[in-house]
């Protein structure tokens, strides 16, 4: 069977791009530093039209790549055998909102920005924040996607309530429920959560939703050293003042960054700093930051700056930057390892003492509320092939240290292809084995992004 | 092979019992109506002995009936097909409190009220509080119980961080992370959560634990109908007062359980009630109360009660008691149905011209803030055959019901043995042979407490 044959499924020419006439763009991840090939590009408007197609790909044994927005960073997007590339960022319709309920309904390739614009709009509040928010909300359940806002209101995870799904064979599946509670029968909607493309394809979304909170406050909190910063967390968590978020960053990063941006933190006399912000009534963000501010200086705060607007604008953009400062024309291997919060010093001991032992610049910095660390390799100007064999050293202790400190290699960006083998290195065999076996009831012929995290 | 060969497995005769032997309250539930038989009964201590216990089991195909604290109310502890049944209630160790990230590890047969104590006496706080104290958190987690406080906290699956299992061949399978963020391959702990059993014997639980809420204060706010108090649901959510609990009750089943526990409410106008608690800081408590002081009252409300220690005592006394007033020496059917909240006065509104249609006694009340729903049927004095095919006929109507409301049979008890036949019908063939070939990879012997759920 002839992959031109997809155009009499799809009868608009501009929606089925064959070979050669695929752009580049559509070959790679949001890093576009590998390329795959593929046989042909489709994007698709609607459920029946992703049924049609995987009922074709599922006959013909062509392996399916499914593609959001593509800005993923671990080459999930990438299409490592041919075949073809599904593209759903045109299924993009909010579709109805449930003022009731507290519930969204929405189709996959909505983007994270449009949906937390709508719902904004009418008062409501999707939580879950990912850094990206060009990025589609498929895309996001399909990694578990977490962001800035964990501490406080959890994942993506959190916030899907039903999914309709087509599984490999072209079946229509719809998993979880709109209702809040579930105890009917084996959690499947759990199971699409975080598969990365690899069980079906997403075609329907309800997600709940909260109402906004009145108003948003940030704190930054000079230490002497990450450690002592990183010992107040779990301080400031029991001292029930319910922060949003708790980010970590080191001097040394916040300096580039601040010239990068050409915006300086209110204070610099810190080694390391948390930076918070509380949600909600004002009272209620008085009276937390209040309570943090009693349990970091009693514990080794420098100083405690409760933000006004434009500073707490400007500390998020710094923040925000810490990667693209030092990584702007210059290659980078980005990585989110997840590790007990309080692990979070001697894993960044380790990785500084790791990146020195192989000659290799690495940052950090991450939400601190959760343990989920960045970790960033810098190539600079290192020829090419060292720097491949100089990363996978460093990459495989990293993820042995993390491991063995009872963390895990993705908190929030999923395994994709690029992690792939050092996932399936400190994964223990019976749970790759579960996975796959799973992977085989949903996708027979193995047909849904082969190649990728598990299988 | 014998069952008498288990004594060599467990060498300790108090530990293992066989047939005849074995007492009546092992082969029933929590409403002791429906009884079961066995071929022996296994106390474990630890994973081992499981471990040694299903590999005998798998190999010479016994049925494995799990058991907790045998407080369910759906038969899922109920041996159907002879076997062993598996009592987990002695592995019940409290075994490592983590203060730093928040967690706590322990053995499956821990009873939800003294991991409530234990966690209290730390300054801790574990949110599920489904109404079954004496169940075991193993229990729980089978169920994905639920309780008064899911509208603030969410539900038992939301408090575990990892399991270990043992599968129906005898493997042990750690799933899940002690991290707070996971995007690293399939979720298989949440399979695991709500299975009822049908896939393996959890051995260890580690949960998430949160910080104690400094106080927790009642309101009572009757209405003229139920309907009216159902529609200010959604708008005291939307108000962002964050309830911790939000239950409904109507006049008539209130007046019996003040009877018989020989308590009254503090206020007697309604011809319905909502009875909220919030919990938090006192300051944040009075201001959400406040918010939902003005928006009930300004949607119907007929007063607004503020409750102080004693009458809120005495509120939830009698809220507890609802069923029990009622179902005294008198048989009745649970049901849980849940149903989007919006859909509860519809719901009840059914349930009753159903009940009268079919001559059955029914009372309901439940959870409001998260549309769960407890149904009874109540037997009184009705002939065995006639009780059996009157309810029959009701249960059909109200689970087809609560699905064109897309709503579940189950919130929060689980399906087990009694409702099996109804969630098979409302339950869609494909969703059934998903799980029943999830089965197949976990249990491929279909040992695992068969003839439930969906199996």
């Amino acid at each position: 069977m002839e992959y031109s044959q997809l155009k009499n499924i799809i009868k608009d020419e501009n929606r089925v791009i064959l070979g050669e006439h695929i752009e580049k763009e559509y070959l790679t991840d949001g890093l576009a530093l590998e390329y795959g090939e593929a046989d042909a590009l489709v994007f698709v408007k609607n459920t029946n039209e992703v049924v049609n197609i995987i009922r074709f790909a599922n006959e013909n044994l062509m392996p399916v790549t499914p593609r959001g927005a593509g800005t993923c960073l671990t080459g999930a997007s990438i299409p490592t055998k041919r075949g073809i590339i599904l593209d759903l960022s045109k299924m993009n319709n909010i579709l109805e909102l449930d003022e009731e309920n507290l519930n969204i309904t929405i189709e996959p390739g909505v983007l994270l920005k449009d949906l937390q614009d709508y719902v904004e709009s009418k008062k409501l509040f999707y939580p879950p924040d990912p850094g990206e928010k060009a990025s589609t909300i498929g895309g996001n359940i399909s990694t578990n996607a977490g962001g800035m806002r964990a501490v406080k209101y959890g994942v993506t995870r959190d916030y899907v309530r039903e999914l309709e799904i087509v599984s490999g064979d072209g079946t229509i599946i719809t998993v979880g429920s709109k209702t809040i509670k579930n105890s009917s029968g084996l959690d499947l909607k759990d199971l699409i959560v975080g598969s990365e493309g690899t069980l079906g394809i997403i075609t329907k979304i309800t997600l709940k939703v909260i109402p906004k909170p009145a108003a948003s406050v940030s704190v930054l909190i000079p230490f002497d050293n990450l450690k002592t910063g990183v010992n107040c967390i779990s301080k400031i968590i029991k001292s029930n003042s319910n922060p949003t978020a708790i980010e970590f960053m080191e001097n040394n990063i916040v300096e580039n960054s601040e010239k990068f941006v050409d915006l300086k933190l209110p204070c610099n006399n810190g080694n390391a700093y948390l930076l918070l912000t509380f949600d909600g009534e004002e009272d209620e963000i008085s009276a937390n930051i209040n309570k943090t501010r009693e349990v970091v200086i009693n514990n080794g705060a420098l100083d405690f700056r409760e933000l006004n607007e434009e500073e707490a604008l400007n500390a998020w953009t710094i923040r925000g930057a810490l990667a693209s400062s030092i990584c702007q024309n210059n290659e980078q291997v980005p990585i989110d390892i997840v590790v007990p919060i309080d692990k979070i010093p001697q894993f960044v001991e380790f990785t500084n003492e790791c990146g020195k032992k192989h000659g290799i610049q690495v940052i950090y910095f991450g939400h601190a509320g959760d343990g989920n660390i960045h970790v960033s390799a810098i190539r600079n100007s290192m020829e090419s092939n060292e720097w491949k064999q100089r990363t996978h050293k460093l990459l495989n202790e990293l993820y042995k240290k993390s491991n063995e400190f009872n963390g895990l290699p993705s908190g929030e960006h999923g395994i994709g292809l690029t992690k792939k083998e050092y996932f399936e290195k400190v994964t223990k065999d019976e749970n790759l084995e579960y996975m796959r076996n799973i992977k085989n009831i949903f996708d027979k012929n193995n047909i849904l992004n082969i190649g990728k995290v598990y299988c």
